[in-house]
């Protein structure tokens, strides 16, 4: 169990000790992180309810928090808080009211004089502005000052959830290979993911599902998803690129596979693949390596092999309640990794029209270097 | 064809008029709306990439717009404004550079002496605290006040596009309703429709697609989503709230069915939500009615047959790039009604536990009266 008294603690610790008094967060990764008002699932276009961008948690340094909510969905908000001691109030937000005021009505209990306001790094422009004509003496700053330090290290009970994310995710996998046969579509495969996902407990996938069907002279077509209606055919290599969020919790998870018989490239690139994410998981080792070193080390293997070019992005990223947070393993970032922190660990290389392989796990650092959240064998998928 | 050279001459036009010389656009709906810059898939967790919060499209009153992306998955900002000669340059944000900087850079290049700063009404917190910082003499406004009145009224073209979403939508339910038999799961239901939609052309559904089925004695349980596993019975009535994006614009559809012999109660009460929503749109007369007399008119019609505390939400919302938008048909908003606004009209009745019936529309305002733009049957959709 979450242990939400104790992180509220240790947010207003934080807070007094920056000077805040009090920090506004939408619906989202941080209110859920911080109080467990859960995320509903994503539209693709913004929807929206009246006064929409006025709601979220009210957090002061002490008392209950004060959560406003749309009056219509407002029953969502409503029974989330009921069974959560450290909210005080849902204030629903009336179609005959200007939101503004209501904000006025809720901001005025605190005592603001010579503090701070924090706000949701991600609270709309409109939100902002509003808190400024309302504060505008005040000094607002980003409510991730207080809240990302603490997101970065998980408990042992946040790292529980992400084990059983990775659980769902891997058997969702292997229903996904019992379908990967020539003439399937990428869309057909994902399909089946984000299905199987659900009936196996998941909230919802934690990202669009990528599923990519590489092989010679196949453009990759564009595509506002990750998945296009091409059609698997031999000689084809497969990346799988999914996760899911299980009860707020990600995973992000990928494994190649190839249709006949792999040419010995490709296997050495798998090869590669694999001998970069080991050397970096090993390197891993709390209190002795920066997220830009860890980069380096997986990158390094692939360089030295020729490939480097063929390895764009990042090697891995935080991930915890939101599937990209930081810090990040890229080249710039110094942080110094530390025990409990959750990365996913994701080299690959990727030949535009001819290969594609990439594996990537969760892991976990300890002072022994990471391990995996996952259990699904990090072979190469022969298939047919 | 969209004519984008029109669009911006006419923003541009309204800045100069509100004395804004520069006005920030982060991806999403005006960006599109505005510039053709598509918008991705949506993620269900914050996902993202170095200095993506200083990213966006930079208009100023002439010359060309400078979009910023993030380098890693830049390319598809860089696809998206190679065929636009409005673009006259993509600039990559480097994870060896500081976001702030790469902004300031952008920013210096307008003359912005006595002049607002329009931003996307939901561009991040992050970003504003960052236009503080840069510009901290000038006024910030938002953008919502130059393009919101542009997106109510809808071009020829657009609406065309909004047709064509309804046709899919059309299309999409008819294989939906082929496997309505007892025993399905709303869930499996919504994944058909999902995956039809895709086959169809759509890009996306422009929402999470909502199946309800509602029957005696069965409480609808939390779901995070639109849909859970609940298996379809006889005596259960059939909710669909769902729609898609067609090059960008949307749908957004409802019909009601019935399991077996419908009660005459659930008889009598399709007919009064259909009349409710006839009746409304028969008075969204151009220039002769506001959203909120629109709202008024069929709720007059839900109540006066004893109906009134189970329509619980508005009688419909603008639609156009993004599924809910300004005008709303709710109680309080006075905008009056204009010819080729577009709007939702939808009805319902919904008593917890015994029935759920929505019938909903996308329409076109005319001079003499609301069309629809769907061609599906209204009627009352008995299954087996």
């Amino acid at each position: 169990m979450i242990d939400y008294a104790r992180r509220l603690d240790n947010a207003r610790t934080r807070m007094a000790e920056q000077n805040i008094g009090l920090m506004f967060l939408k619906p989202g990764a941080n209110l859920f992180y911080l109080t467990g008002i859960r995320r509903q699932e994503a539209d693709n276009t913004d929807a929206n309810a009246y006064g929409d961008w006025a709601v979220g948690g009210y957090i002061g340094l002490k008392d209950g928090i004060t959560l406003t909510a749309p009056r219509m969905g407002g029953a969502f908000f409503q029974a989330e808080a009921e069974d959560k001691p450290w909210f005080e109030s849902v204030r629903l937000i009336l179609e005959s009211e200007d939101p503004e005021q209501v904000m006025r009505q809720v901001i005025s209990r605190f005592d603001l004089r010579g503090k701070k306001v924090a706000l949701d790094d991600r609270a709309w422009a409109q939100t902002v502005l509003a808190f400024r004509r309302l504060l505008p003496d005040t000094e607002f700053v980003l409510a991730s000052a207080v809240i990302e330090p603490m997101r970065m290290i998980k408990e042992d009970a946040a790292i529980e959830l992400m084990r059983k994310a990775g659980q769902i995710t891997d058997s969702a996998f292997q229903r996904a290979l019992a379908m990967l046969k020539p003439g399937v579509t990428e869309l057909e495969v994902a399909r089946e993911i984000d299905y199987q996902l659900k009936l196996l407990g998941a909230d919802y996938t934690s990202f669009v599902t990528g599923i990519r069907f590489t092989g010679p002279g196949r453009a990759t077509p564009s595509a506002l998803g990750r998945v296009t209606e091409r059609r698997l055919l031999p000689g084809d290599s497969v990346t799988f690129d999914f996760g899911c969020v299980y009860q707020g919790y990600c995973s992000d998870f990928g494994r190649s596979a190839f249709v006949g018989d792999p040419p010995a490239e490709y296997i050495k690139i798998h090869e590669i693949v694999l001998r970069a994410q080991r050397e970096a998981m090993q390197a891993m080792k709390a209190g002795q390596i920066t997220a830009s070193q860890t980069d380096r080390i997986a990158r390094s293997v692939i360089e030295a092999e020729g490939y480097g070019e063929y390895f764009t992005h990042r090697l891995g990223h935080g991930i915890g309640v939101t599937v990209h947070e930081e810090p990040f393993l890229d080249a710039v970032n110094q942080t110094v990794l530390q025990t409990n922190m959750t990365f996913t660990v994701e080299p690959s290389i990727r030949i535009p029209d001819r290969f594609s392989n990439r594996v990537e796990d969760v892991v976990q650092v300890t002072p022994s270097g990471a391990v995996s959240l996952y259990t699904t064998d990090h072979r190469l998928y022969v298939i047919g």
